[in-house]
């Protein structure tokens, strides 16, 4: 394997390896034209006419739809809309509401931003003692009858720990709770199978594996079965069954609908749309199966070029047991920042990766785009930073506001 | 008065008459370059760096600080972000937070989306009774000491009417109550004091009158002796004092920050930075005194060369009472649906105003770039449709998704 063909639909700049499509995927060559013909010829010519000329008014749930195949959820079950926050606080609170009872469960491998969601909505609406933080690895014994909702993220956003999607939502349904999952590093990651799994919510972000841009729209997803049946806490004009009645009163739409709030942010749904382009005839199986080849190569590139540096896998060796991402903990030296300088020096050097504190080098894999040689390349490439020791320098050591 | 030289700054079709910036603003010429910049050069080369390089990260308060200089806000009391309903939703419960008290004011003028949060938020954490919906000359005598929340728009967006926000904030402060304001007709249109008032929050539209693009980014406002004392109820990552440290808890950022989420829109956000540059150096006393002559000519000119049709003025006609529109009633004739297909009518001739049920005809004024001269053939080509029966045609009388 060296490339797949959908790189070139890809404007990677020249002699960039970007092993960081899991913090912000890189830009489609279709976006550019299409998000110029949304501004020029449909923002500019069709003016408020591009609600319904240029299909505004249904991007979300067409995008949802688009969407939807990629992560094994029903036709019509899935909407692009506000970010991957607003939208857990969405389904949260309709999970919420459907059951009697009060505890939230989530683990500290949850991106952060679940979390204080989670705590927010329950310090405002119920307690905060109900939302209840345990070790990964611990999750499914901890769900028993309490749990109103367990709510997690597939792939851990630090070392990449996959859980096991249909086991824990199977002892979930089992105990009488309802599941929440954040695919954030899974949907264009892996194959994902809601359906299947029978998962009651989801949420996920459109600029990561779906390479929206930053920002992008994020989505989620409501089992049809339940969506006529919840109160969303926080609704707008866009989820009213006639949002142009102007009705005094809320009456919720139909289905998922119900879950849109405010106007759609029409020039950044548009870049998601055309990178949706890239999946239309793709199988995620095969997508998987060269990411965890890549990742793999990764790994034991590392391991043979930058032996003897302290690096130390963070990831699941077992490719099965993870996403598309590869972590190594490279801890302090001489009481300098090693971790977070040596991923700066390795910007410097094209390779672009990620650091997240306290001492993690991360690298994402995207096999619509990266390549074996560019893997082994960054392995090379990280190895003589380490040997050289070119990460002790001061414009590496200083930290940038965003990291 | 023939046209400002802000015209030329905008990219407008030829022949084109629009008179419908109050839904949503036409293309400013500069925001083509700002987005395919920000698509190509910034995300496109910089990738995940362009949070740093390309000042990403800082967006939502450098477009926050520039809306303020707009609404008579502080510095640093602004954050562009989410929607206008998402944001409504956070100063809500913020403002719940601070009060003692349950109950929240509001009036039949608001625009629903803005009582369908409130209805959504008291009714997952408190009581649906708790929301009070006033007519809006109503609104001053009815505060009083069980008031929490006076929740208004200034600008009813059917009728133009427009709230002393300077007396009912007054008389609110006096019962103990605090005061939302929600600006989606006001920003831009009209100068606004919220210091000068001393509202305690505010939310405002990005795509109206700042001409900030299909679905632009939506602001919030919070007054900064409230600011630190708030928990947001929606509460996200980027609202976190330390966003890129990741801890469990969340711990809200100092000042208005705090009411951050997820990630922002950010192609989305630069053609709203790009519209701002248009106001660096306009008075918003003169685009006032401007706005009130042109809807001033266009009632007179639709009342001399339109009468006898049944139109009914449903805007005050003093301009100091309305914001920077102007509404006719029209009623079916016939059995038909005359107000929306004159509507229509008029759009195939290229003035583009629009329709709000039941039979309200709409027209927006921005000086920035309409002129008399348009206003005076606006109103000579609706009394041609009217005239000649133009609207009476399938064509017309066909309502399209978005109305």
């Amino acid at each position: 394997m060296t490339s797949l063909p959908q790189r070139r639909l890809f404007d990677l700049p020249d002699g960039v390896i970007y092993l960081d499509g899991n913090s912000l995927g890189p830009l489609p060559v279709a976006a550019k034209a299409r998000v110029a013909e949304a501004v020029s010829d449909h923002w500019g010519k069709m003016l408020i006419r591009g609600w319904n000329a240029a299909g505004w008014i249904d991007l979300p749930s067409r995008i949802g739809d688009r969407i939807a195949r990629l992560i094994g959820a029903e036709p019509g079950s899935v909407m692009a809309c506000d970010s991957t926050s607003v939208n857990l606080f969405k389904v949260l609170s309709a999970a919420l509401s459907l059951s009697g009872r009060r505890v939230v469960l989530s683990d500290m491998g949850n991106f952060p931003t679940d979390l204080y969601v989670a705590q927010g909505l329950l310090g405002a609406m119920r307690s905060p003692d109900d939302l209840k933080i345990v070790a990964p690895d611990t999750v499914l014994e901890t769900i028993d009858e309490t749990v109103a909702v367990v709510m997690l993220t597939q792939v851990d956003y630090r070392t990449g720990r996959l859980h096991d999607m249909a086991a824990i939502t199977a002892k979930a349904h089992d105990a009488g709770a309802l599941v929440i999952w954040d695919l954030a590093h899974s949907a264009g990651a892996l194959p994902v199978d809601l359906q299947g799994c029978r998962a009651d919510f989801a949420v996920g972000c459109g600029y990561k594996y779906l390479n929206g841009g930053p920002g992008a729209p994020a989505f989620l997803y409501v089992r049809p079965d339940h969506a006529d049946r919840i109160a969303p806490a926080l609704g707008g004009w866009m989820g009213h069954e006639a949002p142009f009645a102007f009705d005094l009163d809320f009456r919720p739409a139909q289905g998922v609908d119900r879950m849109r709030v405010g106007t759609p942010p029409i020039l950044s749904m548009v870049a998601l749309d055309a990178a949706l382009d890239l999946w239309d005839d793709l199988a995620l199986s095969a997508i998987r199966a060269q990411s965890i080849a890549l990742a793999d190569l990764f790994i034991a590139e590392v391991e043979r070029q930058c032996s003897g540096f302290g690096l130390e896998l963070a990831t699941p060796r077992d490719g099965a047991l993870r996403g598309s991402q590869v972590s190594f903990h490279l801890p302090d030296l001489d009481g300098k920042d090693r971790g977070y300088a040596t991923m700066q020096a390795l910007i410097a050097e094209n390779v672009i990766g990620d650091f997240r504190a306290p001492d993690l080098l991360r690298f994402g894999f995207a096999p619509l785009y990266n390549t074996e040689d560019e893997v082994r390349e960054a392995a090379r490439r990280l190895s003589v930073i380490l040997s050289e020791r070119r990460w002790d320098q001061p414009r590496f050591l200083t930290r940038a506001k965003v990291t």
